[in-house]
């Protein structure tokens, strides 16, 4: 999979890129991630990437012209290098769908992917209207850009394409892959001074008995945390 | 403000602490934010800070001694430094609670919060119990650690500190303050090949029909895109 990252922040990208499960999916040549700094496209003379909004009002806008060519000229690429052309191109904005587990899965599955990433006020809205593919929001809480949802995209992404977690189980035993929430999980020591022991159940050797009780309380977890995910 | 991050990825921050908003914040004094290694407080001879889980399963979970000691740490030097306690003890897990604007303002009326980054499949569960006063999700996708959610949560709760943004009438203005999507935005040029002309209305110079016709679309948006933010 081929992941192309369109921002004005590249520097935001340095660690996330090189940590984790990325950054070990990347060595691994599960997934090509590129980051483009938006600059390098913009035929303004002071490098500027962004103007006043039309009407009014805070904030600047990215323009259309560097968003126009980078696309264009990272297609041109993709079709010299591989003859293939891009499956998304994703706008990250607070006003977009929420991205969600089903999201990420599907996502995992196509080959090559740009993600915008929006700064200042937003992209000029004809963008959105001629090239955007797909708007997406992580959550509804506003960011001062599209950098940190890009990474968040790009992680849960990866995290799920086969091979990138070293035991495959773990991705599938996860929160909202059956949509019910994780049950409580315990580690040594069975008993820590000031916290406690832990739930009895876990030591009785019966793996029958222990997957019971683990859905059960993953069910009671979900029915008092998110009644919502119950009735999907 | 003060915000510590405890982590197994320091290196994740790096990009994050130094750019954008959040670095400037950090640079004008408006916030202090400390990334912790929890590995530095481990008592393991190899410096391990997770188990297998009890019960069997797959994934390895964060064991109680190296994160409690570190909170200890971090409260007592608190407690000596400023003669202050935590606000807040919060932990990143999909199962917490939704962060959201209101959230994100909330949290930026503290003093002193920690922020427990989760990795692996998660911390043992006595310590959500005992020390986390806050759980909270950034979404509903599964991301390999906390670290990014760490990030974004900061980053949203870093920019409604008054002063953090420049011109504080854009964060004002941004989505879900009001309840309402933002109205599209346009900037220079009024036409682009192959792009189009803004809508006339913004050209007009008549700043309260231009209002209007803002509030208009971001009606209109709203309703078209999230139904859901009118019936709150």
């Amino acid at each position: 999979m081929q992941i192309d990252i369109i921002t004005v922040l590249p520097e935001m990208f340095e660690g996330f890129l090189s940590e984790s499960i990325v950054g070990r999916a990347r060595k691994q040549g599960l997934v090509e991630i590129n980051i483009h700094n938006l600059r390098d496209y913009t035929k303004d003379k002071h490098n500027r990437v962004d103007d006043y909004p039309f009407g009014g009002g805070s904030g600047m806008i990215m323009q259309i012209q560097p968003i126009a060519d980078c696309i264009k000229s990272l297609q041109d690429k993709l079709m010299e290098d591989k003859g293939e052309s891009y499956d998304a191109i994703i706008y990250t904005s607070p006003d977009g769908k929420q991205f969600n587990q089903p999201m990420a899965n599907e996502l995992s599955q196509l080959k090559n992917i740009i993600i915008l990433c929006g700064h200042y006020k937003g992209i000029d809205h004809r963008i959105r209207e001629k090239l955007i593919t797909h708007e997406v929001s992580i959550g509804d809480y506003v960011l001062s850009g599209g950098e940190l949802p890009a990474a968040v995209m790009t992680d849960a992404i990866v995290r799920v394409i086969p091979g990138a977690i070293g035991d495959s189980q773990a991705a599938l035993d996860d929160c909202f892959q059956d949509n019910l929430l994780a049950p409580p999980i315990y580690t040594r020591p069975a008993h820590y001074e000031g916290f406690g022991d832990v739930p009895e159940i876990l030591l009785c050797g019966d793996p029958k008995k222990i997957r019971e009780w683990e859905l059960q309380m993953a069910m009671e977890r979900t029915r008092r945390l998110r009644p919502d995910l119950l009735s999907e």
